[in-house]
């Protein structure tokens, strides 16, 4: 077994020296990098285009799906420059399929949203470039996910609690969910919104704006 | 990258002997396993709940979590023998350490409920000594999962739509929804549930019991 840890660990390490020059090469070409995490179905791709419309800076997105491309084919039809990533089975994106697909957008100064693979174990595990993580959850999940699922709580950045429109129809324990992420990680801000009505995503971009602006010219 | 590949498939192929071995002693006990699949937050234990509330057989639990014994805690309160396997960072059970928590049960003749890791991914592709695999979904999720993460689909037994009690809160496409399950897998039945309210879990016990006719003696 110890040769097999021994492969993955320096896999996993070529991943992590690759994500940290992709990294700088985005700094470089004026792109602030947010790497979208999220269960199946709790709204990425919803919540990305709320933020899309309320961004005053250029945009463009990786989309990263084991199959399909509906997501990428709702951006492009709104207009937003879109590339797909389909991994098979694989289970998260890593940093030379994203190195590969950046490089078909030709873009500079702006924003790169990367939506991983819908998965709250391991695409949290994986650096992929990015500047920030932003995680979205929903309420319809449930308030014990930081509990059951915490690595990706705990390397989160920003916390968005998505589909907040549907409140008064379900339990949710927010004290619960407020004390599990503050646990882990007491820094990263939470929104409450949901990505049907728009609500909470004014201070949301506000947010991703003031983070990105040491890096967007 | 070949060596990798290799140990990774060698891996795998040991996992899939063991999972076959434990198959094998389940079923001289008389035990039928169901291994449930889902992504996180989609009711595994709220449907579980309702399952054994409604079986007429003996039945025990193992419960899978990257951390946490939420679940285990729950399903012990109301006096179903069950057990904790915690992953840490792992994404999936797999056939060894199901047969090491196996082993603290000491059960025999009746049915055995694995909740695998919440994930749409991974714990797909791994064999875990059942006899049938259980997919539960939820309206909420969205009707586009199977298009996304065709592998779960493909290789479910029988799958719950779960959170049906909400249908007149959200857009969800019935009709999308089972094309596309239907194209990746024509024969698992798909029933419409609520673990909330019970809804829907009579028909789904039924088939449980049918289709364990064959082991529980």
């Amino acid at each position: 077994m110890s040769k097999t840890i021994d492969i993955k660990k320096s896999v996993y390490e070529r991943n992590e020296k690759l994500a940290a020059e992709l990294n700088k090469t985005l700094s470089k070409k004026a792109v602030f990098c947010i790497n979208i995490l999220g269960a199946p179905g709790v709204g990425k791709t919803t919540s990305l285009l709320q933020i899309l419309k309320k961004l005053d800076s250029p945009a463009c997105v990786i989309e990263g799906d084991l199959e399909s491309d509906i997501d990428t084919q709702k951006l492009k039809a709104l207009g937003f420059p879109a590339v797909q990533i389909n991994t098979g089975n694989a289970c998260h994106l890593d940093a030379p399929i994203v190195e590969e697909a950046f490089a078909k957008l030709s873009f500079s100064n702006g924003f790169l949203f990367i939506e991983n693979i819908g998965n709250l174990v391991c695409p949290a595990e994986y650096m992929i470039g990015e500047h920030i993580k932003l995680l979205i959850c929903a309420i319809t999940d449930g308030s014990d996910k930081p509990y059951k699922y915490p690595i990706a709580f705990e390397k989160a950045d920003i916390i968005l609690l998505n589909k907040c429109d549907l409140i008064n129809y379900i339990n949710f324990d927010i004290d619960f969910f407020n004390a599990g992420v503050s646990k882990l990680n007491p820094k990263a801000p939470i929104f409450i919104v949901s990505g049907e009505t728009g609500e909470g995503f004014d201070e949301v971009v506000k947010w991703l704006q003031d983070n990105a602006k040491l890096i967007i010219a």
